[in-house]
């Protein structure tokens, strides 16, 4: 392990070179989980005023029980210059609390070659982030520059949780494929070395199992267990690659607004240790259980 | 005129009830010009260290000539809580300089409903933009929450000016529609009140006349008329509407960058200038030029 140049700066030296997929996989392996909390600090839900504190509230009761956190960067952004403190405060918390876990930035970013490569400098060396979410509509030259940095990587957007998500995903070409199929059959092709991953919620089992057919060894994050009502054994069977890993399952508000009162932590870790045990159970139940 | 409360805030008052479009039209008709300056403010390129010197320098050297500029969320994004103050500060500056000038800030966001929400929130109410570039990947649920602010538009990318913008762009349907018409013709039917265009880049001449043979009466944001070689030309007259109105014509580096030494604002206002009586000349030349 050696320290290498990143593609996108000046010569900025980053962390040993071990690939985004190996420390994902270590993170799992660490915390027995592929359970990923997203901290979406939306001030009219939040039961305490400071996105910070309330943060870290959230942070020491689950860190031991995730594989991953996914700060969602709109929710800080729409707080300006102080919710951006806030994200780099909570980002270097995660990072003191929890040598063992995966932060994700959901920035659902993506330019042109030269300005997704100011994006990334952004979400990797300035913010800290390992990952980030990526929309693909500019092609491979818009994702490229996320792909440049040893042991981090980015997420393409490629059937999305959200109920109007199939609009255009689910657009078919000339010879039936769908768009969302496209993107990933397109996106398994670019990355190198475990950087390269993709976005399917779980609230599309039949797109999810496709998708997983396609890239059987890319890492899925997976939003929309949670509010969105998605279900967590088609997730786990449909998600997972054929060892039961690479598969990251997100919930948001479902854990961090479980209670909206003073036991919102107590709540939060409640509902995150239900949801990686319901996640072991599938896995145990299909003899791909933690060793 | 009256103040009004904004779709995605909790009662902020917003500015008088005007449409963008009719501010648009009225920025270009203040100005005689088509043109935008996109401030992508690069520490790798600027003669200055500062970035919202340099913008300022810009500014001050350009604003009489663009009914528009467009700062790139990416370029103060990378130089971190610094950069995006000095956007909040670039921002404010324009606005008190001139008074006929519309702000869009490419930002290309695009996530969920209530996550685009939190973006619309960041991009309007907190720096204080006109306009942002969006992605529509995630259906029109992720591009509804910028259409509900009184006076505010949304530029939904579809057929991007970068080298590889086609790899999915132009994927045909079943019925041999490309994928940046479908987007275009969906977006026709999104909007209300003028908040909402399209981006299609000058170096994409053939599909610009389809979409704006689609869009009639569509603002659209067109870049790629200067580093990236677009010609000024088919910009006018295919992206235009039937007026010669309607299209936002944006260089970026081949204004801010037209010399790298301390002469660079008086070189930045020669080439706006060449740019704007360029786009002026092929109005004119089709007899839509300024009354």
């Amino acid at each position: 392990m050696s320290a290498v140049t990143t593609a996108g700066g000046a010569g900025i030296l980053t962390e040993a070179m071990t690939s985004f997929v190996q420390k994902l996989d270590a993170a799992c392996e660490a915390k027995r989980s592929l359970l990923c909390v997203g901290l979406d600090p939306d001030p009219q839900l939040m039961p305490v005023p400071d996105i910070f504190d309330f943060n870290r509230s959230i942070i020491d009761a689950t860190h031991d029980l995730v594989c991953a956190f996914k700060p969602n960067l709109a929710f800080f952004e729409a707080q300006g210059l102080e919710g951006l403190q806030a994200l780099k405060q909570t980002i270097e918390y995660i990072r003191d609390i929890s040598p063992y876990v995966i932060i994700i930035g959901d920035a659902k970013r993506g330019d042109m070659g030269r300005v997704s490569a100011a994006y990334a400098t952004a979400m990797f060396d300035h913010w800290g982030l390992d990952a980030v979410t990526v929309h693909s509509y500019m092609g491979r030259e818009s994702v490229e520059p996320f792909l440049g940095y040893g042991g981090k990587g980015a997420f393409v957007l490629c059937r999305t949780s959200n109920l109007g998500g199939g609009e255009f995903q689910d657009i078919q070409d000339e010879a039936g494929v769908p768009l969302y199929q496209r993107v990933a059959l397109a996106v398994n092709g670019w990355g190198a070395d475990g950087n390269i991953g993709l976005v399917v919620g779980a609230t599309q089992p039949e797109e999810m199992k496709a998708v997983r057919g396609s890239c059987p060894q890319m890492p899925i994050l997976i939003p929309g267990v949670g509010s969105q009502g998605g279900d967590i054994h088609a997730a786990v069977v449909n998600g997972t690659d054929a060892l039961g890993r690479r598969a990251i399952i997100n919930a948001s508000r479902s854990i961090i607004y479980a209670s909206r009162g003073p036991d919102y932590a107590e709540a939060a870790r409640r509902e995150a240790t239900r949801l990686r045990d319901a996640i072991n159970d599938v896995l145990e139940a299909e003899g791909l259980g933690w060793r």
